[in-house]
């Protein structure tokens, strides 16, 4: 009995454990069970599938993408540029390795081109009307390259057409106290001037010239400035080495603001509204041409009159004279004068960007942006198809990774290879206004990669400060080329850092303040968070204002192989660098996007502002009480919202909460937004970052608003540095209001 | 042992089963249960909630929140202001019937008020100086109400003070075509005019007059614009009925814009940088002040020169001669002038706007703005306290129902008690101004109800053609007062209908296209959608411009509840339709915007536009192809939209799916945002909605261009209407791309 009962009480235990396991897991709670989106929209990011992106992208792929995308030079709107696009077209749409979508967007804009039937011409002309000298039409041929019929001539893009003649003088850079100083010596009325690339703008060259009664203005690379001094094509520069030949002429355009300009604010398509071309601002309006400085060389040493200021000289072999006006009277071009015989015409070209999407398994409408333009000046092999070659190697191991269904993120990704870059950001800027809503409503953040690779000794990353976290995330992972055991972030912090009241020693990242890549209709325009990866220099190897072949017939896939990254490491890291930003923006559950970060630079931005302009502020009865009050509320806030990021089990929340601390993150920059902000300057509307000529690490606005009512005196520039400092102070509130709890 | 083995086995099937009910239901399954927000974030709109608050809001609790609210006048910062300021956060932070928090948020604004110690003075003066006659200063009393010593003199706010003294002349309504005329019979300058209200703004009737040498203006209601004719105080005026006496005068705000006019698109705080008071514009550049009919009946019946035209007669019983100038020679005014002694003084003062909130439980990051202004001239009983009571019973109803712990709305609901709004929509424009970013970002909806009840016969809505639904829902479960068995909808469309090619004959709501009250600053500036809601006249019973009582000191508890609202059952209604909007709005699961209705009218507009300007600007070579290219984009985009939503279970979906349609019902408006739409109009920036003086009903800045175009014949106009159509199409189109599929 004592064993049947307990046989019986053996077996009922062992039926009820049966029973209760057929009861948790045999049978589905009705009601109460996990929908199955539930696990979907709490995921965040997959380290795991981060390491083998990172394992995945292959310097060899890029290297062969380079080596395809440069086989022909492909300007804007040529015929090489629509066979980048069929190219990018075809890789975007590969069924094993493209994306979910590629299409081409087509945009009607006002280009600038030589006329390849009559060539612009620099002479040397003696008063009988003898032509002396005549400046070399295109750059000498070393490889192939250079004869490629499809190389367009050296010209400034957007220089009117003229025909010039006059004594020449020389102009240093070109800026407003380079004429004001010479102009004390030289009567600059009909004479033609010599500049040097770089301390302004290439137009500002010719823009500031005008006012003083300069016919023509020609502009030349120094080796000074370029070459760290040589100049011999024999054994110093290209092939010998990545230094510029004598005749290379670094191209360019010409104009003063970004984005089509017949068509302003407005997308450039057929139909849109242009407007009439003598309305058009910022662009020469003298003639002005780019020469090699081969030619510089034998027009500068030359020149009579005075010897120019010591900083005005460059590294030829002579002393720079302002100029008689015109050549010394001991030289062969005594009396004569230089003829400029430009010939540039303006078109209406169809450009295209080639888009192409990835889309989001849990938040589709929340947009991460990658993008570089396509269009080059001649076979453009670093500038930019260093970037493409790059962005086709992301797209390559992300494709697979989707097509192969291992993934796929969990916010949109859009890729943009823009068109017509080099003419003013063109293609970038109509397609942020043609989408301008939609872009303003769900984009996440915008990367840029233009050049990837400058040069091969450290990351450069600039942007907005609350993008700062990610990138150092991401380049903690990924090992410096050449350097096994050291990675990105520690090689860069060696080249680069400053010391950060929140994080101690740390990385130096630069801001975005102009308009020098496709970022700046992001930025400005629409106030995204944005970033621009590059590789770069070792500044203490080499005082280059960029890499020498910019812009001229020498940027080649074999000057990018020989000189600039053998073996495509730099790139390598680049894609892999860039590319764990891309994954972790699209893919973290909470938006890995930090605004103590950027409370810090405003911070900073303050200090510099209340140290150089307060006390003079107060004698105008300004106060800067609401700036300072404005960057206070924000610096709270931003902790106050960190605090509830870090504190909070965001995974167990509901999704809603997550994606409204995601929206306040997105949104940051675009609170930063007044279109009133800068009533100067088309299409800037960030408050915080924006082009200043004041040159003070501060914000843009007040310190050009201040240096100009500094300069004049008058108590109505005062208002307007009261007026924008108003405007500042409001949007700096505005942006803390949106970080504080919601209600 | 068969029965041993049966036992056995009932037994072990009874254990069995209890173990299945134990593990089944006595063990939470961890991993696969569904986290307790999943039932919240999919929750919708609860119908018997509605139920509960239409039943429980009460007309009068309505009635005694107006006797309060009415006690003293309360014109903007005067101390009976200061007494409503109170009054409204001692009801909103009531511990059993308030919000989650009330506050205040002050701002210093640029008013204008007469001179409480030398009252502005309108006299009749002999060429020997002798006053003839005194235009009464102050309305007379009927009630003790307007005997109150707070009453303000009648008076034009923004009306530069002045002594003008000249002959008098009959303008009509001051419009440029009334000046204009007048001027071919008269020589203007040096003349007073007296002109009615009606046909153009306030100070346009002064800014009009001034280019032909008129030094000031009077202005009156003419009894036949608002009494229907009568006139008598003995037996047919009020207090006998609404009618107003002969000696009311409407007050009013006499500028052209709105918002602070200091502190143009910043918000007015301490430090606030303000323009200087010689650069406002649209105010009057002459002295004006408004007069009772009463006294413009003895102006106007002694005035000298030829009979007026017949548009120009109103209800007097003389012939409304333009003016000798001046007093015929057979009045007792024979060669007498009207002399103005006007003494208005500008002043920055604080005024203040009552906030109050209630928490959203799973959207608080989605806000629905209910508001209405606080500030009247005199009592305000109808402008603006009919629609502060309503206000004050749906926070009570609401409140409680949240401090009992019965509900909370899944988005949060702002409540706004504007201040000065009477001087130009002030309170509400300073708002959007401090809290753009925020604002722009979360608001689903700002609903507008001021003046709750013009009169007893129907209801009246305007708003974004994607409230219509909602409203339609809303009043259809409303009884209309006084009709048991008839709705608020029902009735509605007796009094106003249209055949829309979508719903069949429904009730015609209007466009909210200028700044008539608090929704300007939502519409024009911050493109939200908006709507203003009251109960309004049986147009076949009168003639009234508006009611009559209007900004005079009439305007009391008295006469709101003697003659406009009598039981306040129409205030009832009101109250229940805009609650159960606000509700829904804040309530459903999805948006109840509807964006084909949007289109329908975009439709109207198009075929009007096209038939209007199609052939004439083709003549200039400008297409408007891409506007209807435009416009089709948007009926596809939404007819879309509307299919995902209605064939979607959404409750099913993921809550992202469902905040992604919301986002882009929410944010519709805001992509239909240009800054540059209307260059000459201050602050407004909605492409489809905004004032317009070509009085087409199509889009209202194509129509005002194509007009002005038209007028002057310049090349340069047809340019600007080029450029607005493009501006239009583009917006059109982007927003368009908004309620595509995303991505």
């Amino acid at each position: 009995m004592i064993k049947q009962v307990l046989v019986g009480v053996i077996c009922g235990a062992a039926v009820l454990t049966v029973g209760i396991l057929i009861g948790h897991f045999g049978i589905t709670k009705t009601g109460s069970s996990a929908p199955s989106w539930v696990t979907d929209v709490t995921k965040d990011v997959d380290e795991s599938l981060i390491d083998k992106f990172l394992s995945e992208v292959d310097n060899i792929q890029i290297q062969e993408n380079l080596r395809e995308l440069t086989k022909v030079p492909h300007m804007a709107t040529t015929a090489g540029d629509e066979q980048t696009v069929q190219f990018m077209l075809k890789r975007w749409q590969d069924p094993e390795t493209g994306l979910d979508k590629a299409w081409r967007e087509e945009y009607l804009v006002y280009l600038s081109f030589p006329d390849p039937t009559n060539p612009n011409k620099v002479t040397v002309v003696s008063p009988s009307d003898t032509v002396l000298h005549q400046v070399r039409e295109k750059e000498k041929n070393y490889t192939s390259d250079q004869n490629d019929p499809e190389v367009v001539q050296p010209y400034a893009a957007y220089s009117p057409a003229g025909h010039p003649k006059g004594k020449l003088v020389y102009a240093n850079q070109g800026k407003p106290s380079d004429y004001h100083l010479l102009n004390q010596t030289v009567d600059l009325r009909g004479t033609i001037a010599i500049t040097r690339y770089g301390g302004a703008g290439r137009g500002a060259k010719a823009i500031n010239a005008a006012p003083y009664g300069v016919i023509g203005v020609l502009v030349y690379t120094d080796p000074l400035d370029i070459n760290d001094g040589l100049m011999s094509d024999t054994s110093e520069t290209y092939p010998h080495s990545w230094y510029l030949p004598p005749s290379g002429v670094e191209r360019g355009s010409f104009n003063g603001q970004y984005g089509d300009m017949l068509t302003p604010y407005l997308a450039a398509k057929e139909g849109t509204y242009r407007i009439p071309v003598e309305n058009i601002t910022g662009i020469p309006p003298i003639p002005i041409q780019p020469i090699g400085f081969e030619d510089a060389y034998i027009l500068i040493c030359a020149l009579g009159g005075e010897a120019a200021p010591a900083s005005w000289q460059g590294a030829f072999n002579c002393t720079y004279n302002f100029g008689g006006p015109g050549f010394k009277s001991t030289s062969a071009f005594n009396d004569s004068d230089v003829k400029m015989d430009i010939f540039n015409q303006e078109k209406i070209k169809n450009s295209s960007n080639v888009m192409g999407v990835i889309r989001g398994s849990v938040e589709p409408d929340r947009y991460v942006i990658y993008g570089n333009h396509r269009d080059s000046w001649v076979h453009g092999a670093i500038d930019p198809s260093s970037g493409t070659a790059v962005m086709l190697e992301l797209t390559r191991v992300l494709g697979r990774m989707v097509k192969q269904g291992k993934w796929r993120p969990r916010r949109s990704i859009v890729f943009g290879s823009w068109g017509a870059e080099e003419f003013g950001l063109i293609g970038s800027a109509e397609y942020t206004e043609q989408y301008f809503a939609k872009l303003s409503e769900r984009t996440v953040a915008y990367i840029n990669v233009d050049i990837a690779v400058f040069a091969n000794a450290t990351l450069r990353a600039s942007g907005m400060p609350s993008v700062q976290n990610v990138i150092f995330t991401a380049a903690k992972q990924v090992a410096a080329p050449g350097l096994d055991s050291t990675s990105v972030y520690d090689n860069w912090i060696r080249y680069s850092n400053r010391t950060s009241p929140n994080h101690g020693t740390i990385p130096r990242m630069g801001f975005l303040t102009g308009a020098g890549s496709d970022y700046a209709a992001f930025v400005h325009y629409l106030g995204i968070t944005s970033m621009d990866i590059s590789y770069t220099y070792d500044r203490s190897k080499t005082n280059a204002r960029i890499y020498p072949a910019y812009h001229t017939a020498y940027d080649t896939f074999n000057y990018a192989s020989e000189f600039i990254d053998p073996g495509f490491l730099s790139h390598q890291a680049i894609a892999r660098t860039a590319g764990n930003v891309l994954i972790r923006l699209a893919d973290s559950l909470v938006l890995p996007l930090n605004c103590s970060d950027y409370s810090e630079s405003l911070d900073d931005y303050l200090n510099t502002a209340v140290s150089l302009y307060e006390h003079k502020l107060k004698a105008w009865k300004i106060s800067m009480e609401p700036l300072k009050h404005a960057v206070a509320s924000f610096r709270s806030a931003a902790a106050h919202l960190d605090h509830v990021i870090r504190t909070s089990d965001l995974a167990k929340e509901t999704p809603l909460k997550v994606r409204k601390i995601n929206d306040q993150l997105m949104l940051l920059d675009r609170a930063f937004l007044d279109p009133l902000a800068f009533p100067d300057k088309y299409a800037y509307r960030h408050v915080i970052w924006a082009s200043s000529s004041a040159g003070k690490p501060t914000f843009p606005g007040l310190a050009d608003a201040f240096a100009s009512a500094e300069s004049s005196g008058h108590s109505r520039d005062w208002d307007k540095v009261h007026f924008h400092l108003s405007v500042l102070s409001q949007a700096i509130e505005g942006a803390a209001q949106t970080l504080l709890d919601v209600i």
